[in-house]
């Protein structure tokens, strides 16, 4: 009997990072376990009122070897040794400064209690200025956009734009800082000993959706263009990366010290990092013409074209497309809506305002209030699903937080329309719940136009999991089956399986897939009188977006 | 010393009835008294799910008599011997059916339990095919519109379909009927002994605003249009009116009879009878170039303009308008929002879903959700009185209800656009407020655009006397201040007024309006920044409106 191959998907969030342990052979997940962040869940270095979020290095390095030792330990005591390759999935971009041996800096003395001398989370907003700059200059400056494979608009939320604003308000890390690293590639490169700027593995997926890299220009933005930005830049390009590696790729071998640190073999493959949207899209089964939808408070829809179906073509109004930030040897396209749970919990604050504002005055108790609150959307979804879907008049539009995709506008807003005296809270709701839908099919329908073809979706998240109600209002509004990914570890378990990719176990990620998916809990069929109905509607969701743009924008 | 000179204005709601005695040279109120129907709070001969409402004659004649003399029991036993005149306002329209002498039918023995030979009251909506089918030939038989003065839409509230919808499912009512009476006109024509139908003095402002009777085309629509319509109706006509008359005439001296049960003397004046809101205004100071606004759950809008700024001319858009209908000599306009308090309550509903459905679940008692009900709109309105309109970015439209004026139009709905997740219960609320305020402007700004001047609002009902931060941003909406009432009961007044005229005290409706005013409890100015804010804001008002109007529709 051939000796058990395991391999560990680890996934770093964003409060806590998560080791699952998967055997390589079958599937099957057999532990996981999870270290919160220490020193971010006191609140440390980060500043929520000015949208400051940081990671310190060593809540990674800490967590990494906690959730990595405690999930072994709950297989048993050899564990560690069937360990033949380990996969890291991250945030991103999620971008620290690293002096010339590629240690971060808050790693050193003088920088340890210096915020930006840390990772800084996907989610802080300081570089909203940057990335203004950022977008004007991409535009304007006569030269190639170099936005255009990122959906032509960069984020304050991505690479550049921190590192440039970082440089500009701290002079000391400026001074330190001889190179900049994402989390995916700086924690494969600590496992493998190549934290060296100069060797570290950098990578495809992070490179190329956050740091404007393309081979169409020969890697990062010009030397040029940087420097127009802000001379601050001058050199930098240089000392960053030319090449990139896609995550079936081995970053290198874990070293002697780490392999010590969590028991495992030294010299097992450690494959190249990536975010963990795609990795998650690897782990919930995505294929050529399939969709998969990552749903929770907001949604990261994830596809793959072949060369064929996209090529150099910019898919017109998505957020990213890379060729291999998925799997490799096709282009990965990243969509996603702004708010998806949000626009549901939303509505649940505005339901919850008498009772925390009067709640004190008639003696309503704070468990109560927290009950009635937690049963709120339990109730809204039952109420909504007894709605006969032609006996109301509400529409709805799904951007509270503006939309994502398609075509990127943080301005847009929600809106309720058809109102009377008899909408009540669950025709509001049902109406929410149809937008949301509707946001999807937005994104489903641009592809489509832009010549990809869809004939399947998978979803995965918070949302599949505990809302059937959404799950067939949104397959009756796509017309398409969703299938809901089994493992609640989706993304962890992609991580795997790149891990057992580059650990030889497999050729490629198709086949890792084949052997180690853990299938679908449900299946969702949408109705095809309701596919008629929401037809229908969609066209009148399409068509008071666009008569009302201007009006949300500028309200 | 001269003797006092009392005059009794008497109100018929739609649950109650009420008498308001005042002295007529001051305008004190002295006394008043209210008497609810006793067979109506029953629910007898009524049918709320099919929209049928009826009160019976014998309610009003109890009433009549109890609130009278109720309220002069409460001044002294001598009050009634001051008492020179009685002046009738009545709901409308709210017709019955009567024989040859002009005796309702459910007051003869055999029709005394049927709902047909009743008063069918203004919101019963039995008569919507004969309302559709009024309006079709209107358009279409080729002759004149006439409802071309009653805003060119005639409503299944009204006088003919009433009268159509009856006579067409009754034989027995059909019958007996030898004519037909509005309560404004059959109370008076009692107190006076002038029921007969061939005698009766028939209200200017009942036969103008809902029976399309008007001067241009000699009276009530001709015996062609009735017999087309259908030919049941043949000979009604003649059994009708031709002549009308304003509030100012006496209908007659009071009866022997009657002024022994009332306690007052013979012959006194009694006024001829006219719906509530046209005596409202009155009673709430119209004039020239003066606005009244009846603000409660919907609103009455009431206006005079004089024969240069209207004449035959009709106000597009508008209800109705009516030589004489408020005060004789000018022609009343009256417009009118179909919901406004009503749009607030229903926001308090939505709000209350979540503690009315799950309340018992949570161990809420039944006082703690009253109490929190009852509270959500005064906490809204302190909560959405400290935001800055400049700081919130959502827009309402107010038709909820559909709309009534401007532009008569069911099919509208409500609105809520520019939502964000910051959104929170307060600016939705504020914006519904801002909406209802916009609703009342398109109000003004129609008649203003239709030639009519006004420079001054009065505002009477629930509305004003509750809440000051709705009164203010209409004033801010408006640009113009808002005077509010001082009598709480204005319509009451406005009848004392008419009585006080009738009975020769005044001369006119203005003199006795200068004598007996209660004059204004507050006045709301309006501040010069939130009018120009406001003035920008309606016009986004107006624009999505119309965009989204055919949307709304068909929703």
């Amino acid at each position: 009997m051939e000796s058990p191959k395991y391999v560990i998907g680890v996934d770093f969030g964003s409060d806590s990072v998560r080791a699952l342990v998967v055997d390589a052979l079958t599937g099957k997940e057999l532990a996981d376990d999870v270290a919160v962040y220490k020193r971010w869940i006191q609140g440390l270095y980060s500043d929520p009122a000015a949208n400051q979020f940081r990671h310190h290095p060593l809540d990674y390095l800490e967590g990494l070897e906690e959730c990595i030792t405690g999930a072994l330990a709950k297989i048993g005591p050899d564990a560690g040794q069937y360990v033949v390759g380990i996969g890291v999935d991250t945030t991103g971009s999620t971008p620290a400064p690293v002096d010339r041996n590629g240690t971060p800096l808050a790693l050193l003395d003088e920088f340890k209690e210096n915020p930006n001398a840390m990772f800084i989370l996907w989610k802080d907003h300081t570089a909203i200025k940057e990335a203004d700059e950022i977008n004007h200059l991409a535009k304007t400056w006569g030269g190639v956009d170099y936005t255009k494979y990122e959906g032509g608009i960069y984020s304050s939320e991505w690479f550049w734009a921190k590192i440039l604003h970082i440089l500009r308000i701290d002079p000391e890390v400026r001074e330190a800082a001889y190179s900049w690293v994402e989390i995916c590639d700086w924690i494969p490169a600590v496992l493998t000993g190549t934290e060296n700027p100069d060797v570290m593995k950098r990578s495809r997926c992070a490179a190329g959706h956050k740091a404007m890299w393309h081979p169409e220009w020969g890697g990062l933005p010009s030397e040029e263009f940087l420097v127009k930005l802000d001379p601050l830049l001058q050199g930098l390009r240089d000392r960053l990366f030319e090449e990139t590696y896609t995550s079936d790729e081995k970053a290198g071998g874990l070293t002697e010290e780490w392999a010590e640190r969590l028991g495992l073999r030294p010299g097992i493959a450690v494959a190249v990092g990536a975010f963990d949207a795609h990795m998650g899209a690897v782990g919930g089964g995505i294929a050529s013409n399939t969709l998969v939808k990552i749903m929770g408070t907001s949604t990261c829809d994830v596809m793959v074209g072949s060369e064929d179906e996209v090529g150099d073509k910019t898919v017109r109004g998505i957020c990213g497309q890379v060729d291999g930030s998925v799997i490799p040897g096709m282009v990965g396209l990243e969509a996603g809506q702004s708010a998806f749970g949000d626009v549901y919990a939303w509505f649940r604050e505005i339901l919850s305002w008498p009772t925390e504002v009067l709640g004190p005055e008639i003696g309503l108790t704070e468990e109560q209030q927290s009950a009635l609150k937690d049963r709120i959307l339990v109730r809204l979804t039952e109420e909504a699903a007894k709605i006969d879907p032609t006996d109301t008049t509400v529409l709805a539009l799904d951007w509270l937080n503006g939309r994502r995709t398609p075509d990127a506008d943080q301005k847009l807003k929600g809106a309720l329309i058809g109102l009377t005296l008899g909408t009540d809270a669950p025709r509001i709701f049902r109406a929410l719940v149809e937008a949301t839908a509707f946001g999807s099919r937005a994104i489903v329908d641009r592809f489509r136009d832009e010549g990809l073809t869809i004939d399947a979706v998978i979803a995965q998240g918070g949302i599949p999991s505990k809302n059937d109600f959404v799950m067939q209002v949104t397959a009756d509004v796509l017309g398409m089956p969703i299938k809901v990914v089994r493992s609640a570890q989706a993304v962890a378990l992609g991580a795997a399986m790149f891990a057992a990719v580059a650990a030889g176990v497999y050729s490629d990620v198709s086949a890792a897939q084949k052997s180690m998916s853990s299938g679908y809990s449900k299946e969702f069929q949408p109705n095809p009188e309701m596919v008629e109905h929401y037809n229908r509607l969609y066209k009148e969701y399409l068509s008071v977006g666009s008569i009302l743009g201007d009006t949300l924008r500028n309200l």
